[in-house]
């Protein structure tokens, strides 16, 4: 497949910039251009060879790849601002968390364009923000979600999942509507239960011995709630309906607790310490998978995906 | 203070084993006898100069202290065993993740002896279990809790204090109650909330996609939840009072989240964040606290205690 003559990121901070570093590592792309609102961010994109030329959104529609990776909650101002400047070949693509409520937006924004506009979800981070902090290794053996929808040309397609391909990542097609249930369920609602309990022991009289006190296993489970809360805010409001039905299982599983805890019977605390050793099973079977590629055992509600 | 003639390991394990290698290589020690119910374990204990001799409870019950690191469900019934053989000057203390459950039953069992029970806690552990897992240096500046009762003699308390200062650890006294709130706050709620999610997710229809696309923010979330369910049942069980308050304020939290997500107008998204920028504030600084020996921030909620 030919190569991306000119790419443009909206947004140059880690996962925009990596894309970047990393096409140009595989010359999968000739030009980059760079969108962003921090003239200062920019100037490090140039200085360290991310992007080409700091460009405006206008400038950005005409470029053959147009990758939009602001937070989730601006990319229906990003498309609006796009749409008129488009040439007829150009592809959109994004880089959000939630896709869904992408879809609908560039829909919204786009028109007729929405035709080029593939959902993408690369699964790579780091706690760095910023183009200082972007690395052509970033996408390196990770996975990267593409979603369809109903209006999708199937070469704008092609030309997203080639230009992840480049980037070392593995790609996965999945419908947005499975996509936005597992994030719900694996990061979204992580994030919502480590803020909430955070909140929770700040608040209290306590605060103070409380956060004296915690070691270890409080450092890692609440590792996630140092994260932007704007972010997190704009994650959890764009994928509320999904986040909902994850919160509303994980209530009544809490419920479950409570009231095991609180009769005490010796029924009760096997009931507690089955749904512990459940869970301590499929985390150490994960962790397993994950560290040694070890074969993930059937668990105990799957088997009916893939 | 005089060293300890004398000492008594009942579950010579990553905690047990450790203390008495801090001891003995600080001189505190002079003899070291080991109680357990796996002859591998103690052969192992013997092998690498953490006990000198395996004995019975019988016997353990001779020495000059009695260091008690069984789970805490089994507490009631080592110290009914040790108490018709005790000697008058003997010191019985534990290493219990709970502490008022501990008391009543070292009330109940110990009768008049309980004087000379001290409950402690040492707040140090890694990922494995065994004899052969100890080390020396596993208290070297990490907290130990030692709290009172009523009926303490003082300078039982004095003999664990100083025995636990000769690891290198910083001791902290605390009412068995405060102890209780503050590790169902920082540790045994956690336990719980990590246990329930991962258990929810490994249910599901969807589990093995959830798992697949799990990634580093999950890997953190959830580490806990690999823990011992035995172990954690007895925690969660024993300290089930204070572990339901904590559990009943999170509930609450979690019902203004789901409102706000389901609400979604603009104020009830502000909420969302306002709630996510308070958590990161207080997680951030709590680890720059840790890491770099910055000064906790007064919390919100804080200022009450010391």
């Amino acid at each position: 497949m030919a190569r991306i003559e000119t790419l443009a990121i909206v947004g140059v901070g880690l996962i925009g910039g990596s894309l970047a570093l990393a096409l140009k590592e595989s010359g999968a792309v000739g030009r980059v251009l760079g969108v962003g609102r921090s003239r200062g961010n920019l100037d490090d994109a140039l200085r360290l060879g991310i992007i080409d030329e700091a460009v405006s959104l206008e400038q950005a529609a005409k470029a053959d790849v147009i990758f939009v990776a602001t937070p989730v909650a601006q990319m229906g101002a990003v498309f609006d601002s796009l749409k008129p400047h488009l040439v007829a070949h150009a592809v959109i693509t994004d880089g959000g968390s939630t896709k869904q409520d992408v879809i609908e937006s560039a829909k919204r924004a786009l028109g007729e364009s929405v035709k080029r506009f593939v959902p993408a979800h690369p699964i790579a981070g780091t706690e760095k923000t910023g183009a200082a902090a972007a690395f052509a290794s970033l996408y390196r053996d990770r996975k990267v979600v593409v979603c369809s929808h109903d209006a999708l040309d199937a070469d704008a397609a092609d030309i997203v999942t080639h230009m992840w391909k480049s980037t070392g990542a593995a790609i996965h097609a999945m419908s947005a509507r499975d996509h936005d249930d597992v994030f719900a369920a694996v990061s979204h609602l992580p994030h919502l239960l480590a803020f909430a309990l955070v909140d929770m022991l700040a608040a209290a009289p306590q605060a103070d011995q409380y956060f004296k006190f915690a070691a270890s296993g409080f450092r890692d489970f609440t590792r996630i709630a140092g994260g932007s809360p704007e972010m997190w805010r704009d994650i959890s409001a764009a994928n509320r309906i999904e986040l909902r039905k994850q919160l509303a299982g994980y209530r009544s599983r809490l419920d479950d607790f409570d009231r095991w805890l609180a009769a005490g019977a010796p029924s009760d605390v096997s009931q507690i310490e089955a749904s512990y050793a459940r869970a301590s099973r499929a985390r150490n079977a994960w962790q397993r998978h994950i560290e040694h590629g070890e074969p993930m055992p059937r668990l105990a509600g799957g088997g009916q995906e893939e």
